[in-house]
C-alpha cells in the first residue's frame, strides 16, 4: 500500500508560531503518526511543487491520499483536481482533513457547498464514537478529547454520510458530524474534522490512531475494475453493450402488459 | 408551487420520427402528464432560449425543476449550471430524467461520473417498486412495464441513493437502480431512468404518475433556511460564530483529559 | 388522518409533582399540542385500559401512533406489540418518544438493544437541525433549547438512522442523535428524544411543532399495499409466484456461462 | 478468527437427491469453500445437536457465524436466538444464507417480516455487482450467473440495506437485492440470497469467493467494546452517568433562551 500526504504547506512557512508547532510541516507530523502504526510507504506532496507534487506517476502509484488545505484552495489547479477525482472513482482512498472541507476536491466529490459554522476560541472538543464496530474506531475509547481547538459546527452542508463514525461536542455549545465516510465510484472517502494549524493536534496519539485506521479502511479493494475511465483522459465513457445477454423478443406478442 | 420543465429540445427538431412522437417536444408531453394530476403551475425552458430559459427570475421562482438533456450536455453554460446547483442547495427540487444522467448539473451534484451501460434494442423493461411506503410510489402497482425501451444497466456510477424506490429488470439480461432519491443541501433530487426520445414513454400513465409524485415529494420544505448562500453569487460562505453559545473556560484546569 | 397517542400513564398518577405538571397525563398535553397545529382527529390509549386501549378496531383505524412508556414496558402484552408491529409494516406511522427507546415495540422494530447513557441532572439541551430540508424540520430555527432535561448520551444502540434530523448538545458534555427516521415495511418511524416526565417539555412550542411535523411525515402513503399480511394473524406470508412473468428456458443451451 | 457454520441439516437427511448433492450437508460444502480461500478455523453446528450446537462456549468463541435454515425455523429455541442476537450486538459477524431470510435470528435483527416472492422453476439468475469497491466484491467480475436457481423476488421486506452490494436478474422477470449489508450494535450482518438445497450452488467458485469475502468483512473490529451487555444475561443495561463530564449550571441565569 502506497500513501501520499498532500499538504498546502503555507501556514507553516508564514507564521512563526505555526512553524514552531510543525517545523517540517503538518505533513511531516502526520507521516510520523502513520509510521507509529506501521504505515511506512508514505510520500508527501505540497502545493508549491511542480504539479503540486501530484504528477501522473505519483497519482497512479497512490492507494490512499490525505489532503490538508486552507488558505490557498483556489490556487489548486483544476486539471489536477480532475485527475484526483478520477483516481478516487477508480478506487483510490481519500482522507480529507479539517479545513480541507472547503477544498476543490472535497466539494467536487460531495456536490454540496461543504460549508459550516466556525469559531476560533481555543475551546475543548469531545469526540464521541457513534459506530464502535467501524474499522476507523479500532483501538479507540468511547470518546476522547482535544484540549484546545477551533470549533466547526452544524449545519455541515454535506450529503448524509454513508457511515457516521464520530460526533463532536464543543464547549461553546455546538455539535458536529466529525468523522464521515462516503463512497464514490470504487473509492472510499473519509472526512475527519480535527486538525487546526495553531494547535498540536497532529501530534496527539488518538488522532494518529484514527488516521492510521482510516488509511487501512480506505485502501482499494480488488473488486471489479472501475469501468468508465480511459487512459489519459478525465472524461468518463459509457459502455455500449451491443450484444444482449439474453434473447430479446422471445416473449409472445399476445402477452398482456401487466401493471 | 411552481414547476419548470427544462428540455434540451433538439432531437424533436432534427428527427422526423421523434417529432412525430413529440410534436411539441417532450416537455409538452410531460407538462400534459403533470396537468392530469392537477399540477398546473408549470413553465418550460429549453436550451436554445436566451440563458437556456433559466434567467435569475425563473430560477428564483421555481420550486421544482425537471431536466431532460442528451446530445448537447456540453452546450449548457457552466454559469447557469452553477446557479441551478445553488438553487438546489437552497431547497429547489430537481428531477433528472433518463439521459440527463450525463448532464452537467447531475454530475456536479453527485460528484461521480454518473456513467452506465446502455443498449438500443427496443427491449421490455419491468420496473419493480422496492419501497412501497415512499411518496413517489403513491398509486402504483407492485411493478409496471415499459413495452419498448433503451436499456440502461449497472454499474450505474452514482453515490448510494439515500432512498432506492425502483429497480428495473430488462429483457436482455440487465438490472438498474431506476428510481433514486438524493438530498443535497436543503434540496431533494430524484433520478428517474425511463424516457428515451424514440419511444412514447412520456405519454404512459404510470410515468405521468411517477413524475407527479416526484414533483410533490421534491417541493421545498419551510425548514431552517439554507444559511450559506449570498445574493448574486454562487460561491458559498461560512458562518463565523464570534459569540459562543456557552461560556468557555468554566471548567477547572485540573480536569484530567479522559480518553 | 387518525392519530392515537399511547401513554403508559403511571408516573402522572403516582408522583404529585408530575401530576402537577401533567394533570391529565402527558398524552393530554401532547394532544393539545397537536391541536394547535390543526391535527384534531386524535384519540388516546393507556396501559391500564383493556388491551391497553389498543383493540383491533383502534389499531385498524390508526394512521399514526405516538408511544410514551417508561416504568412499565414489561407490562405491555407481547400479543399487542406484535399487532402494532404488523400495523407499522402495513404502513402505520409510529412516533416513539423519549424513554420509549426501551419499549418492546421500538426494540422489536430496531433489532438492537436501543440502550444509551443517561443522567438526571437538570441540565440544558440544545437541539441542532442537521437536515434542514426534512419535513420534520419545517418551521424550526437552526437550533432550539430545552432549559432543563434528563440527559441521553451516545452510544445510542440503534441501526444507523435512514434520516438523521436532529443532534443534541448537552451541558454536561454529551451528544445524542435525538431525531431519527427509520422505514420498516410500508411504515415510517420517528424517534424523538425530548420528553422527560419531570419537566414541562410537552408544553414547549418547538416540541409541539416537531410532533405535528412528524405526524404529517409519518402518515401512510397510498403506494402498493404491503403484501405479506393476512387478516387476523401477525405471522407474515410469502408469495408463491407460480406463473413466471417471462418465458423460462428460451435461451439456447449452448449459451456459455459468463462470469 | 473463528468461524461457525450453522446448518439446519434436515433436507440433506430426508431427500435422497439433496443428499446426493450434499452428502455431508451444505455446511460441509461451505466449509470446503472457505478452506479454498485459506479460512480454516471453522466449526459447524446443526439443529439436532444439544443446544443446536450453539453452547455458550461456542458462541463466545465465534467471531463470524453463517446461518442456513429453512423447514424448521420454528424449532430453533428462542433462548438460543436471544444469545446469538446478543453476540451480534457485541460484535460477532453474521452471514445469513438464502432461506435463512425467514429465520428467527434474521427477523429479530431486522425488525421486519423479511418476506418475499419466490418461484421454483429452475431458472437462470445473473448477479450484478452494484458496489465494486466493497470488500465483499473482491475478486469478482462485473456479474456472474447461477445456471439454475429458485427465484426470490422483490418486494423483499427488509430495512434499506446500509450497503447494497448485489442485485439479481431472473430469467422469469424478477429482480432482487441479493447482497445486503447491515450494522447492528457492534456487529456486521450480510444477507446473501443464493443457495437452494436442490442445486449445487454451494460448490460454485463465485459463491465460495463471496462467502470468504463476507467472512473477512464481518470479522469483529477491536473498537470500543459494546457497553450494554452483562455476563450471563441477554437483557441489555443502560449506563447511568452519575458524574457529568462538564460543569452544569455554569452559565448565567440571565442567558436568554434562543430559538
Amino acid at each position: 500500500m502506497r500513501v501520499t500526504i498532500w499538504n498546502e504547506y503555507r501556514h507553516e512557512k508564514i507564521h512563526a508560531e505555526i512553524a514552531a508547532l510543525y517545523p517540517d510541516g503538518m505533513h511531516a507530523a502526520i507521516k510520523n503518526g502513520l509510521a507509529d502504526h506501521g504505515i511506512t510507504n508514505v510520500g508527501t506532496a505540497t502545493l508549491d511543487e511542480p504539479e503540486h507534487g501530484l504528477t501522473d506517476e505519483v497519482l497512479e502509484a497512490t492507494d490512499v491520499m490525505l489532503w490538508w488545505g486552507h488558505m490557498a484552495h483556489h490556487e489548486v489547479d483544476d486539471g489536477i483536481v480532475d485527475k484526483v477525482q478520477k483516481r478516487v472513482l477508480e478506487g483510490m482512498g481519500l482522507i480529507v482533513l479539517h479545513s480541507g472541507h472547503f477544498s476543490k476536491i472535497f466539494r467536487k466529490l460531495m456536490g454540496t457547498s461543504c460549508s459550516l459554522r466556525w469559531r476560533e476560541a481555543s475551546e475543548r472538543e469531545r469526540i464521541w464514537v457513534v459506530r464502535p464496530g467501524h474499522p476507523i474506531a479500532q483501538g479507540l475509547p468511547p470518546y476522547f478529547e482535544i484540549p484546545q481547538c477551533e470549533m466547526y459546527g452544524e449545519l455541515f452542508d454535506i450529503p448524509q454520510p454513508d457511515e457516521l463514525v464520530f460526533v463532536s461536542w464543543f464547549e461553546g455549545g455546538n455539535v458536529f458530524r466529525s468523522g464521515c465516510c462516503f463512497h464514490r465510484g470504487n473509492g472510499k472517502i473519509f472526512y475527519f474534522r480535527p486538525g487546526h494549524e495553531t494547535f498540536p493536534i497532529y501530534t496527539q496519539p488518538e488522532i494518529h490512531r484514527v488516521l492510521a485506521n482510516a488509511v487501512q479502511w480506505a485502501t482499494p479493494v480488488a473488486g471489479p475494475a472501475y469501468p468508465y475511465s480511459q487512459k489519459g483522459s478525465t472524461r468518463p465513457v459509457a459502455i455500449n453493450e451491443r450484444e444482449a445477454l439474453e434473447p430479446i423478443g422471445a416473449a409472445s406478442d399476445e402477452r398482456v402488459r401487466v401493471g
